[in-house]
């Protein structure tokens, strides 16, 4: 299998699906649509879509099955990007080479590009039409199971603890605990979710489960990495950020050996949990070791 | 039917049911908890969820049917508020006489806050123990609609067109636009999904569609009555504060006693409404009239 071919046509659905499925600018706010439309077209590398359609495929199911829900998790994915950024968050001025939401529509328009994008991905998870394949009682469970792992005991939280962590000496558990609830639960919910409405029995879905734990959290150290010896014009942001905000990163609390190491072993652990998918899996082999290798 | 114990009866539940299903001050992130109960438990009179209630009651259901989809609907109004309030947005220091969300626990953990409840809320509907008795394609559907009306083109493209209005003068078609979307669409959901959940027959669903569209309405212009007569201790805010902030509302377009009489026209059109719903329907009247004629 060729990654490039298949990261470029996997995303390539996706941003066909995102632009079907966002209201257009020509919609009513026209500033509101706008804005959600800068940032989910900013040129993401649409990881977590890309893993879920990867997901539905190793367990026999289609990328069609599961396109909407793959939409819905780079909506939430975008809007926390946009939160993030916020001068009340992180306050950054670029991402992906461009001018934050906020610098570009002002922080009132981009609060509310992230708070309708958020909605936005939960209409999209419910969808009739979208869903009209798929057990009702299954779709309420990916609701669900999404908003938990997006949530104040998910995502959210884990942004909370990373702030509140910042310039602190944290131990290795929190710095865990923030990594696994930031970046890693979206990831796992994208595999969880892409083997559930992929129709996979209850071993396929528990690989993906152990499979997108290992891969989140090696996608973020990864990223830890990156911050630290990757090239600033493929990262289309600044290098050596963490650092200058006093943020705790696994490098920084390991040393850069160590956690290169750690990322591979979180790597190996991912691949060999796809063993009971056999061949169908291979898509996903190649993904987890292109999320430790990537250069951005 | 008395008011006074209706509203402290249906409201006690609801507390005790948002106490129940928000996660406690003890659950990691504890500031994140704190500041979203901080918010969800500030007095408010919870409208849309005893508008919910009676809407199941009126079409033969009970408030247990429903109890989790109005806390969902109180969280979604809630995270509403401490958004709008940011310095970004409305920039206000007090709410229901204490002070704002943001005021207590700083800005980035109010935006979480906000994120979070509506993520919360969106689980709650989707919550599997709590939908046991109804049909899974049902919940869909109402899950479907609370995203629509809470949405882009619901109540934050509402929000946005009325921050692009500030200090403008606006149009009669765009001020209906602001209300109906900002305000009046959660209290049209409250009492649709109300119906949906309640067990309602068509006939029903469409008496309380027409019901709530009249009654969100009528809140609206009666909020914006009370910002020019209101008493600032029994409001808890600071009356004045849209002609202070260059905002047109229904008394500054039509004058306060055209506003009045718009106001008391959609109330009779609310309570005309409810006429093939009978007797059950009664403390729904009661609560449209309620709705026009509060203090706060």
């Amino acid at each position: 299998m060729e990654l490039k071919d298949y990261l470029h046509d996997r995303s390539a659905l996706v941003d066909q699906a995102l632009e079907r499925w966002l209201p257009g600018e020509e919609v009513l706010p026209f500033s509101l649509h706008q804005s959600m439309r800068y940032s989910i077209f900013a040129g993401g590398k649409r990881l977590r879509p890309i893993l879920m359609i990867a997901a539905s495929e190793a367990v026999g199911g289609s990328a069609q099955q599961v396109l909407h829900a793959a939409c819905a998790m780079e909506m939430i994915h975008t809007y926390s990007l946009i939160h993030d950024d916020l001068p009340a968050m992180d306050d950054d001025d670029f991402r992906r080479g461009r001018p934050t939401n906020h610098k570009t529509y002002g922080e009132a328009t981009a609060i509310l590009a992230g708070d309708a994008l958020l909605t936005e991905a939960f209409r999209l998870l419910a969808d009739a039409e979208a869903n009209r394949l798929i057990e009702p009682a299954k779709v309420l469970k990916v609701i669900e199971l999404v908003a938990r792992y997006a949530g104040s005991q998910g995502m959210v939280g884990g942004q909370v603890v990373d702030m509140e962590s910042e310039g602190k000496e944290i131990d290795f558990p929190t710095l865990e605990y923030i990594h696994t609830h930031k970046t890693g639960g979206l990831i796992l919910a994208s595999t969880q979710v892409g083997a559930l409405l992929g129709g996979g029995d209850e071993e396929q879905i528990a690989a993906l489960i152990r499979f997108g734990g290992a891969a989140g959290l090696a996608f973020q150290i990864a990223d830890d990495i990156l911050d630290i010896v990757g090239d600033q014009t493929e990262l289309g942001k600044d290098v050596g950020s963490d650092q200058a905000r006093g943020k705790i990163t696994y490098p920084g609390l390991l040393g850069l050996a160590e956690a290169r190491q750690r990322a591979n072993e979180l790597c190996d652990i991912a691949v060999e949990s796809l063993t009971p998918l056999g061949a169908a899996a291979e898509p996903l082999q190649v993904l987890a070791r292109y999320i430790v290798d990537r250069k951005s």
